[in-house]
């Protein structure tokens, strides 16, 4: 992406509008955009723009300042109308956290003005062949090579799956240093980088996927975010679990999308001369899915409650939120594809696209299955510590 | 109920304390309860005098001005432990809530400070053979008789599944006066009351049910709460929206007690030489359980910031809250049971109890069913006036 | 389709292997043909040619005569492969069955050996705007018109959704006659027939639908199957049960495949080092797709049992059938695309293809929610005959 | 159980007759049993007399010769009146399969035609405190002694749970002899044999279980059924899916019979002047849950047939069966209690008790966590073999 020329950023108070502005100008256009693969490039920098990709940055490095709360609602509104464009701020502002949280002052300071204004679009490459649910196992071998005037570091790998890695300027790469997980920025731009976009994967089509190939790509040594040994277990876990909490968020508002469309059809299409809203088994099932929507939302709620005061439980709040709400917009929408029937499978159908798109949210950034464990697992961890004397 | 001394109100921030207590003493009785069928009277005088039973009535009416959050509390922690103890919470308070809602000025003065410090307990009376799920089909005839002194009532009916009706001093009951449903407090000592214990029913053992038969019983005219016309609407409603709320926190408490019953058993116990909490399919079993309880803490306290707010959708959102909380009651003490076995089905088994009573709370005061519906129903009204230019 | 020098019809003995051929040729094709949108006309030919497309016809009208159970069989196989396929079968034999069941002596010798050999491609045309899940609402228009030399129909409406509709030669038009439903052939040669085709729908995507226009379509009035009145109660009705039937059948083939693409992911992708196959949790998912899916194909055996027994519990048991087999294929497609994760959002995934499609299929010929209804008048029905004296 | 004069066995044809009568006459007592915990002597003699207790014993040991099929009738007839008088079935018949399966000649002599008349009533012994869903974990002593004239064996140890325990003339022990699973007959009026009774357990009330304890129990070594060794992977492993197959087709009976009770019900109640019948989403739960009774059904029909056939996959097609139909009575007697409301939690209601008997169905004889791997194995180890070079 090149240089944008970024008005001042937007207070946080508007925010809210911001996103508004910029789901309402995707509605009717992003079932265009998942049938062509891609997300205009004049979108892309006018979200950029906007400041709406990592608006969660601080003010200081150019951000916005959001909260998670206001974070959660931008992605809700995007996600609401377009997996692929909330998923734009996924990966943006995945990668602007791990920095943050991770970088020295100098790397804040080189990156983050560029995340937060949008001029550099960012992407997250971890996943692999034989990598997906278990990223310890990646294979992608960095070493440290004698530079001209600066070390440097080389990379060599195979990354798949990469959101926007069609576009993206920079990827937090995760491989292997000397036997130990390490993430380095790496710039596409440089030589020995590869991208073979996908298409017409099952959802996100939008998103611009590639698998990306690292043939002995040279950066400079500072590149790299936190020391060796840190790459998994703090810098991708802290992109992974910033992005399951806009994933969740996104899937708040798909599933409340849905029930949106479940309510206008059957408000004004009529089946044996009733309408659909007076079948009360169609009722019944409009009800299941709110109730469950709003379940989903409280979650998401909860999860930007603690991120925001630090508290120890937000990480397994966030990825229960995630779970509860991507299995919530996958059933909702599968609801509204059969409330809306030929509606619902009609090629421009938003609740199709987000049948689609929703199994993905059940899969990428944790699954369910290890949402589920990982839940399980803090319930236990809380047991053990409250059982006097212990449990065995 | 005789008199009891009460001791000074308790403040609200010892409310929790004392629901605390309260459980806790409950705690190793509760099975033994529920197999005879019964609270003990001490029980029943120890929550009354301590001020539990409509903790949520003004300070000025000698309760514990009790905010809609803490109320919810006491019930999640008495309902974690006995369902038969927060259904005296539920009856007493909904009672006084009709009563605080819809009484007059000297009504209030007359039953709320009897009923804040337990001096009375009260129960609700509508349900009859031919009106459950449907109260606007209840079929106990008032009639206004010209009394001694005083302009006095006369009711004859049968008013089935009455919570505490064994032994509750004043009955709320559902009747209908010149065509039109009116709601009156008749004192179960009166002439013409007669009540039938009803035992070993499916759950809620301990609730001393009963049958009751109003033949011809007079009471005071001054006894109608709120003029004919407005006894289901009105009264009724609120008596049944303030029991939801309760049933719907008592059952986040039953599902969180039913998750600590599963980590210490899995923590506790070995298949195979493996403790159980080692297998996989256990954690995931867990993990849904433990999200799944979540979203219901999460939807009940939404209803009780909704109702602190005075929310003209805090309703819906208590119905909503009740229905997922119950639902999600009856799957985790269905999974407990599962997880223990043997142990989940033993004569004095907590998961086996609330297995049992949670599928009751699914059709207590608005069955899944008809609150699917009500849920749905708000919707589509809230739709209806945010689509432009309406929708037909 | 121009006529094929079709061979003579195969022994029913030979019709698995026939099946299994189809299917093994189509195996490595159909992820092709859906992102195409079509299947090749060479394909097409060679399943009409085998006599596949209405085996279950007699042979003395040149079918093979199959019975339902080998009808069913050839469908799950297929299904298994590519719905597009299975669909081809599906409207063939569902207009045969139609005319086989109501068209006169000479309807039958007419159309029912072309039919049979695939030298005429049948379409099933009912669905219109207004009309899909309650076809009595279509509002296609059928007059007698005095003709040249003999008498004639005109037919004009909007037929939606028309599988294969691009490439049909005959329809069989649902339409109103004289305000009676009645149904008519129409060539889609003829004047006044528009055929727009759809693509990129959710699923079903080779299966070539079209939207017909019909702009005042004459066709003889030897056209018409059955008398006017009979057209949704008696013609439309046996051809969607018998649409139902295969459909059904084809949805127990997309389970078992999804089934047999777990095992062979998980026996051959490892995790942390682990076999996949050897984590207990995914073995438990597995478990339950197995049973639901074996569940599916018992109630589709019973449905062809009954209907080779001609039992008057047939259409109903094919009503469960095709609704729990679609059910079970969307559920156990979505936990397949679940357990091979990215592999299952790939573009060439069978168990994402099949995701799409099998949600397709819990919509038409009869939504699930159609179908319970369906189930439930039918039980009621029985429990009305046997209950002595009566009910109310 | 003393001595009864046994009729000569009825003919298989008559064997429907006879379970038809059993449940006619256990109808209206059922409710009864189970609040009493504990079926009449009378009729567990009838049973018995009637030979109703392990009727799939050939004719030549006294047995009625009964086929898979009809055994299941018989159960599925008994479990939709009384689990108890199923579960009598159940441990007669299983132990009788295995003496059947694995004893010597001279052991089925003595034994077999006892069991078949029902002059010894049968119980399966296995269950202890550490041993549950892992009975290689049993820690009951066996150990060869010299006795007086005949070599003899001593079992120490404690059984949990031991289905009709209270009443039972001879119990199959699992135990350990020399490190290896033994099974050994063992009659309960020995010295030594201890029984505690099981009152007020969540389900199966009637079924006089009790824990029984052995201390230094002396038995004839003649009593030792297969070898040392044999014990867990032969004779119980035998006995348990002789169980499992018994109690699936209880649970199809229990399933029809809450769906009868439903349609009675809502055939017969108005709700708001309507008949219950007619409100579209009790139509829809109905119409679900006959399909999942339908597929229960057949599943458990499958596994008849494939026992009959003596196929290789018959036992996991029992897992299946068992596994389908327990959660299939328990979602169905959920459903029940749910359409009727107060009368389904009613003490006497049918509908309420299987809501607590189907629970322990799905943890007896195989917990559905342990059938879900079981028949996942059962798919992987068939996969496996038909993958071409085989799978890693």
């Amino acid at each position: 992406m090149t240089a944008v020329l970024a008005p001042p950023p937007a207070e946080p108070a508007e925010l809210d509008a911001l996103g508004a502005d910029l789901a309402n100008a995707a509605r009717g256009e992003a079932a265009g955009w998942d049938r062509d693969g891609a997300l205009p490039t004049g979108v892309r920098h006018t979200a950029a723009a906007a400041g709406l990709l990592a608006p969660d940055l601080p003010v200081g490095y150019g951000g916005l300042g959001a909260t998670p709360a206001q974070l959660g609602e931008v992605c809700a509104r995007l996600g609401g109308v377009c997996s692929a464009l909330r998923a734009l701020v996924t990966v943006q502002a995945m990668v602007a956290a791990a920095v943050l949280r991770w970088g020295t002052a100098e790397q804040r300071v080189r990156w983050l003005p560029a995340f937060a204004r949008g001029e550099l679009l960012a992407g997250f490459a971890a996943t692999e062949d034989g990598a997906g649910s278990d990223l310890a196992a990646v294979d992608t071998r960095i070493r440290a090579v004698a530079g001209g005037q600066q070390p440097a570091l080389e990379l060599t790998g195979v990354k798949r799956w990469v959101t926007f890695g069609q576009v993206a300027d920079v990827l937090l790469v995760l491989g292997v240093l000397d036997g130990r997980h390490t993430a380095v920025l790496v710039e596409t731009d440089r030589a020995g980088v590869t991208r073979q976009p996908v298409a017409g994967q099952l959802g996100l089509r939008a998103a611009q996927l590639a698998h990306v190939r690292l043939d002995g790509v040279r950066v400079p040594a500072a590149n790299r975010i936190a020391p060796p040994g840190f790459g998994l277990s703090h810098v991708a876990a802290t992109a992974l679990d910033h992005g399951r909490f806009t994933v969740g968020w996104g899937c708040v508002g798909m599933a409340e999308a849905c029930l949106r469309d479940m309510a206008e059809h059957v408000l004004t299409r009529r089946q044996g001369g009733t309408l659909l809203a007076e079948h009360q088994s169609v009722r019944a099932l409009l009800g299941r899915a709110a109730v469950d929507t709003a379940a989903a939302r409280e979650l998401a709620a909860r999860a930007a409650r603690w991120r925001a005061a630090g508290a120890p439980d937000a990480v397994a709040a966030t990825v229960a939120a995630k779970y509860a709400a991507a299995r919530t917009a996958a059933s909702v929408a599968g609801d509204a594809v059969q409330v809306l029937g030929a509606a619902g499978c009609a090629p421009d159908s938003r609740a199709g696209r987000f049948y689609r798109d929703a199994k993905v949210m059940e899969i990428i950034e944790g699954s369910a299955q290890v949402a589920e464990l990982h839940v399980a697992d803090h319930l236990l961890r809380r047991a053990r510590a409250t059982v006097p004397g212990g449990l065995r």
